[in-house]
């Protein structure tokens, strides 16, 4: 941990893509790296990742999924053989052409999604309606080669997980989908994130799925980002690959399929989301250190005195908590409060000589940046009272901000600034989608779950002025 | 959790290979895939795999190890850069060519282990002294192409983790990579395997190392299976890709590296150590399921008690152990025990009428194969004694096996059988390593610790009759 050089964040209010992309180096969570379009992710960053992680972990395993382990390569003829699919992923594919010293008859693909590499051993596994459901998972590298990468939300490759699963009925299969998106949302809860859930477009749905249901969240910027997705394929793969079950009617019949995926792009939308000018915000959940306490101290003998109390604490806290004691002696507490406010620790604790002899500590609160003075008799059940106010207060203030970023429009005449989301009904037509986004690089991104079954009757599409079908969320995208 | 086809399992004396992949595929660990050499690790398998890891990343957590993510690819030219390591490993390299519908300037390679990948960034972090040690660890999947794989053990692919510190001093660096060859021993104890740890020889050492310390394990067929490594990399790669530090001399050096790892053949390892002709035996420590519940009744009426007793038990050890209840219908309680037996679940309760009127369980323990019948009231306490037992059983067993099949030998004219170890003393000649492996094909595994300082005064090499340097263990391997 020793002293970085110490640099300027950019202001994000004055340029939100470089502040970000300062913030991701700057707090040592991401760099690139010589690979183009990879990055490496830091110990700081990766935790995050971690701990959003352990948490889907759980809940995946509650649920009964289980975890499998399929191989990297994917045979090139099974990529092609779902034809939306290949259309989708062909421009982004890795291809390894030599291996072990010769080159190879059959390419590999390194995956840029499991479907073709999973289905026709999917199609061996499943025997009867006995064996089905069958729900697994993948925490897995994926590889799509991006021509304009973005930290943590565009590299060419990324580690996420992937769910894939069967079922015997349609109802199974899209109630499954809805599932995993409640689920995906819940995450987003426990990052403090408010997203908006509900169905993609024809043309921004997941190539090879029949629908696509996304979280899309909203970046300081107005941009969206999605945060998620759970296809429902129907059978589109299942008869490609033949992933046949004998029904217990005798007769084989073909399974309905889902995928749903979450990226460690959700570490890209924590710091879009919750972070300000001083640096990252981050949520008590997913802070890999909840509490750093910095000792304040001018002489020898307030140092033994301050030590020895910080280190009590510290002890006791360690119980709860991630805690970090920042003992750095060639370095000024001001220094240090600015590193770690920029790293986003939500609680620091100054404990200096006054504090010490009053039995006191000041605590002070990263989201809101301000202080108060506890009795150490009380600060564990401030502290427990505080971590709960933190994410209850990120999670409010980032409602606010979305709610209040978005504009309700009758036509696309009324979009005049592209860092807010319009609410608009629509004709759902492609060519409609194509038109807006090559005039304001804006495109649908969701239709809100509680649309989805409420047509907008008698509206006009705010694009072409034609019928509409209903009610959509519109921006630019990350 | 349908009805298997019943096969018969190899048994495991009479072809030792055909026993391990029967058994393999059979308890639903892995399976082979469509990609040349690569397999598909299934949930039973890989849930052994992660209750490994979840130790191992406690150890490495507890010991100060952060966690790290480099990019799969490789640059070529950063792998040709160190002489050794690229001989080592060019023979198994996969490359990519084109990505992204171009074709590359730059290939890459698929990373076959990290040096290559991660020591130019870490030239860039280390500044001086204060960055000193670096101790980063990397959970992820690796490349190196089989000619001839083998499930677990020599995959295509596989998943390991891989650490890579960097220390001011030798004594430093190589006092970590004695430490990491402490925790990777305690680790297969964990596993109730006992190692034989000590130094590699010349030939045997990883591409690129000073010196190799491994823990070596035997297999139930006499051959070694190299169980993890740590290696002292000296300032070998810090010199080819400048990985300096400014020290508190004011000079600039060269840092001292290690690399270490451990990766899923201990999941073949734990196979072929403990597995018998009745299946696998898992020590509770990494058993997917620790409890099996059978209920087992004749008519509706017995059913239902039997059903509502197995389920409070199985609710009641829910709290401590990794439970299954078994309540398919549509098979006889026989079929279940050869079921559980063969995926070695160590501890499988019987249900029965009897037991529900006589307040009993029967608790059958898969490491001995034996039946006790326990009352309820005692069967916490029971179970708890047990989970010990078997551990310390299955370990003892395993450490009885070893010992029995090293010999000690004078001469490579007493080398009869090749299922067994030979503990002799060695030239250090690898020339002597060399004829020993064509005649043989038996190899060098381990210098035990023991034997590292210790010199073989007025013996001759077992090979050459020339002047011996120390006794070795050598042994044929996977």
């Amino acid at each position: 941990m020793p002293n970085l050089e110490k640099k300027t964040l950019t202001k994000q209010s004055e340029d939100f893509a470089q502040w970000y992309q300062d913030l991701v180096y700057e707090a040592e969570l991401a760099e690139v790296s010589e690979v183009r379009g990879c990055g490496i992710v830091r110990p700081y960053g990766l935790k995050i990742w971690e701990l959003i992680k352990a948490e889907l972990s759980r809940r995946l395993e509650d649920d009964g999924v289980e975890n499998v382990y399929f191989p990297i390569f994917v045979p090139l003829e099974n990529l092609e053989a779902e034809k939306d699919h290949v259309k989708g992923f062909a421009p982004e594919l890795a291809i390894v052409t030599h291996a072990g010293g010769e080159e190879l008859t059959n390419k590999l693909a390194v995956r840029p999604t499991s479907e073709a590499a999973m289905y026709k051993t999917y199609a061996k596994w499943i025997q009867s309606y006995k064996y089905l459901p069958l729900r697994l998972n993948q925490w897995a590298n994926v590889v799509r080669w991006e021509k304009r990468p973005r930290a943590f939300l565009r590299w060419s490759e990324f580690l996420w997980q992937e769910g894939h699963t069967a079922f015997a009925t349609e109802t199974e299969a899209r109630a499954e989908s809805r599932k995993m998106l409640d689920i995906y949302t819940d995450i987003y809860k426990f990052m403090a994130i408010p997203g908006f859930s509900g169905q993609k477009s024809e043309s921004e749905k997941f190539a090879g799925a029949v629908d696509t249901l996304t979280i899309e969240v909203m970046a300081k910027d107005g941009k969206a980002i999605q945060g998620a997705t759970s296809h429902y394929l129907g059978t589109n793969f299942a008869e490609v690959f033949k992933v046949n079950y004998l029904g217990s009617d005798g007769n084989s019949h073909l399974v309905q399929q889902n995928s749903w995926g979450l990226s460690w792009r959700a570490v890209g939308a924590v710091v879009m989301v919750h972070g300000d000018d001083n640096g990252l915000r981050l949520p008590p959940n997913i802070a890999p250190i909840q509490v750093v306490i910095i000792p304040i101290y001018k002489d020898e003998l307030s140092q033994k005195k301050v030590l020895e109390n910080s280190n009590k604490i510290s002890a006791d806290l360690k119980k709860k908590y991630r805690v970090k004691r920042d003992e750095r002696d060639n370095e000024s507490p001001g220094f240090k409060y600015n590193y770690w406010e920029l790293r986003g620790v939500p609680v620091r604790l100054e404990i200096g000589g006054r504090e010490v002899e009053e039995n006191k500590v000041t605590v002070f609160r990263r989201d809101l940046n301000t202080k108060e003075t506890v009795v150490l008799g009380e600060l564990a059940v401030y502290l427990k009272k505080l971590m709960k106010d933190i994410h209850k207060n990120l999670y409010q203030q980032a409602l606010d901000f979305s709610g209040s970023h978005i504009k309700k429009i009758k036509s696309w005449e009324e979009i005049k600034a592209t860092n807010i989301w319009y609410e608009a009904s629509w004709s759902e037509d492609p060519a409609t989608e194509k038109e807006l986004k090559e005039k304001f690089g804006i495109v649908s991104r969701v239709l809100p779950l509680k649309n989805v079954s409420k047509p907008a009757k008698n509206k006009k599409c705010f694009i072409s002025g034609q019928a509409a079908k209903r009610d959509w969320l519109f921006a630019k995208c990350y």
